[in-house]
């Protein structure tokens, strides 16, 4: 018979098509759960999911209410000396407009060299999915599982998890655990195995201009006052230099030097810098000196305006002094940074700015934590050789330059680590038409979970 | 009997209530220029404008086709030995929106207070109303006109009279003259008399920044490449200094000093600052250091934002990097300025600032030259000394901030001095809600205008 581990792999053998035709009936759910028309699916979808977990074997299943859709819980707690895991996902998908640009209808899954097509294939059902069928083969082939697991599975990760916070902080009792893992990212450029273990955080801020009470004739007005618009572009050109580093007095004070194999590896990572213009169809990529550009992504902070308004943007001509201008501003947070220090610091970088004849105003909209694990973590470390072992070559650390709320509410609110183990191939067309998950990640990823169980519970 | 202008202005005295009674028949035209259902009402207001100059006695009557709204044309030219001169104003009248602020409807004149209200009553009815009765009073009491006079009344000004131009390219026969006298202004703050001698012209361009093909997640690429709102708020940034002058390498290089006696005049006029900030709901004015609110308004050129606009504008974040940004600019030129090379100026100092990973382009929008008539020219002269006889004080020479398109069109098609003779109250509310005329101004206005003709042709 073998090892456990030979057991549940020639199970996932045994079992490949009828798990790729469950995972269509998934896919078949369009839970859009952004459109109020889709509140049903959505529903529909989490329902289908604590079907599908009791039908495994886990127990504790529940459609867990939130003030939105649904947190599908359950778990298989019967390991009383190996570590308790939570792994999350989410059940929700992106909206699929625009939909003329679907070769095949998004609910419609096909499969096609060596792909599965459909709205929310990659991100995120598939992975929920084979993590799924981890389980049953560990539970199929062994009877049971190598350590503790618990599934979040959320549905709210495309609206920004706006109630999952609170959800977490109403149900920390069965929320025990020694590790999060997370299920919602990918691989590196080129499909090379990689595992997240950083993500920068964000304090995003609206800036508000405002002149007189209405839009001034450009002529019979023009030289009185001070124009709101040239105002505004004298405060956001003012924080940070031509080269693009922040001149926000204080701005970098908090970032922590990562260690120097991190920085090796960033030196060695497979990069084409003029492939990934043109791709994204740039004159050029461009950023701080002295760090290359992946570095200035994932090791070091931005600032960014990712809005700005003001006045006429009709066609033609329209000659007016506007009343106020506005710009919306993100900053990326490295690891070390706190969001709330950084907002400060570039508030009062904006409010130092001598713009006479109009008032200014900031104001912070969201912030978030950054997050980061240690890559010498033996959580990190161990999911590092089961990628390698399944996937057969050295994956990458991924310091991932986005955020992902639920993250930063795991570690807000349960203070456990965390490694973000995702298979999703870098094509995948997440959030695009015709969204794709390569099949041999997909088998890989079930594989990799099912041995990184194995291997937990042996550190 | 009396001087041939005491009986104009004895008929002018007796025939004030028909006056008003008929220029109320004016006003209840809805003459809506840019609203294409109001076209019929646009037509029959240039009927009616035509029916009335015949019948005071008008020859050569013409509503005159344009590639838009027509022009009424009338003259009267019986006197050989008379300079001849051309008045302009216009028929068409601005929307009404918000009709919900006016407290009587727009087409529905009343009169109250000393004024006349309704949609054109100043802009411009009132004003070729009492050129028309200075016309009829002059041929009533006389049986003449002291000069020959031109009488060209358009229906696009409202719209920026874009076929004006062109029309009178295609009329110069007709047009023959020695003065234009544009009745489209009005008197200076406070309601004091004043002639506008000066305005400005216009170069107006946009700028466009473009970055990557499509937006991209501030995350996912934020230090990786160039943000183009920030590239253009550098742009903008490098066209002024931070006290309001224009470091745009040359664009002071062609204006004009104005004279002393306009110096000395601008250093005079009553201004009250902190009053004029309040009225427009501004923190305070703002400019050029070295010169007064006035002057930088009449006597010297700006750099105005009309317009900003990049990436994300609505509620809440949206983390994004803009894949374009576009400004709009005007700047008003002051008399000797040159619109095509105050446009390769800024073009060029545009292009100078340097913003590696985005391309810009900047294009011209619009342009106009300004005009300017030597307030020492007879035609200035006599007509100060007019409106010092109708209304009893001191008038005010008027350099205006903005621009008028007919103005400009006819200095560059016909090449004749211009005077612009206005009568209306600054608190007109042209543009706006409740439009009102000052009768006094109405009248008074006849009264200069008959004078006008007698003294031009003695002069």
């Amino acid at each position: 018979m073998g090892t456990p581990i030979e057991a549940v792999e020639a199970y996932l053998e045994d079992t490949a098509e009828a798990r790729l035709a469950e995972l269509q009936e998934f896919i078949r759910i369009p839970t859009v759960g952004v459109l109020s028309e889709h509140a049903p699916d959505v529903r529909a979808g989490a329902e289908w999911l604590a079907e599908r977990m009791g039908a495994i074997g886990l127990e504790h299943v529940d459609v867990s209410d939130t003030a939105g859709h649904p947190v599908v819980y359950g778990d298989w707690l019967h390991a009383p000396d190996a570590p308790t895991v939570i792994v999350y996902g989410h059940y929700d998908v992106q909206p699929v407009d625009p939909l003329e640009l679907w070769v095949r209808p998004p609910f419609e899954p096909r499969i096609e060299g060596g792909r599965i097509y459909g709205r929310g294939v990659a991100d995120d059902k598939g992975q929920v999915h084979l993590h799924l069928w981890a389980a049953r083969a560990w539970l199929e082939a062994t009877g049971r599982l190598p350590l503790n697991v618990r599934y979040v599975i959320e549905g709210e990760e495309e609206a920004g998890s706006p109630n999952f916070r609170a959800w977490l902080e109403a149900n920390t009792e069965r929320l025990g655990a020694d590790l999060i893992v997370v299920s919602d990212t990918g691989f590196y450029e080129g499909n090379l195995p990689a595992l997240t273990v950083a993500l920068r955080g964000n304090t995003y801020l609206q800036v508000d201009v405002r002149g007189s009470r209405q839009d001034l004739h450009s002529g019979s007005f023009g030289g009185m006052v001070q124009n709101p618009a040239v105002a505004l572009a004298r405060i956001i050109a003012s924080l940070k230099d031509g080269e693009g580093r922040i001149t926000v007095p204080g701005f970098y004070d908090d970032w922590q030097e990562p260690s120097a194999a991190i920085r090796r590896q960033f030196s060695e990572m497979p990069f084409d810098e003029s492939a990934f213009a043109a791709g994204i169809e740039s004159p050029g990529l461009f950023g701080e000196p002295g760090w290359n550009p992946l570095e200035r992504k994932g090791l070091r902070p931005t600032l960014d305006v990712c809005g700005m308004w003001s006045g006429f943007q009709g066609e033609g001509t329209k000659t007016i002094i506007p009343s106020t201008a506005h710009a919306k501003l993100s900053c990326r947070l490295s690891p070390g940074m706190d969001p709330g220090l950084a907002f400060e610091r570039v508030r009062a970088a904006i409010m130092a700015v001598e713009v006479p004849g109009v008032s200014v105003e900031v104001t912070q909209l969201d912030s978030m934590w950054p997050f980061v694990v240690s890559p010498e973590h033996p959580a990190a470390v161990t999911a590092m050789g089961c990628l390698r072992e399944v996937f057969g070559t050295d994956p990458w650390y991924v310091y991932e330059g986005g955020s992902i709320g639920a993250v930063a509410s795991f570690d807000a609110v349960l203070g456990v680590p965390a490694v973000l183990l995702g298979f999703t191939n870098p094509d995948d067309q997440a959030h695009s038409p015709n969204e794709s998950l390569v099949l041999a990640n997909y088998e890989g990823g079930a594989r990799t979970v099912a041995r990184y169980w194995q291997a937990l519970a042996r550190d």
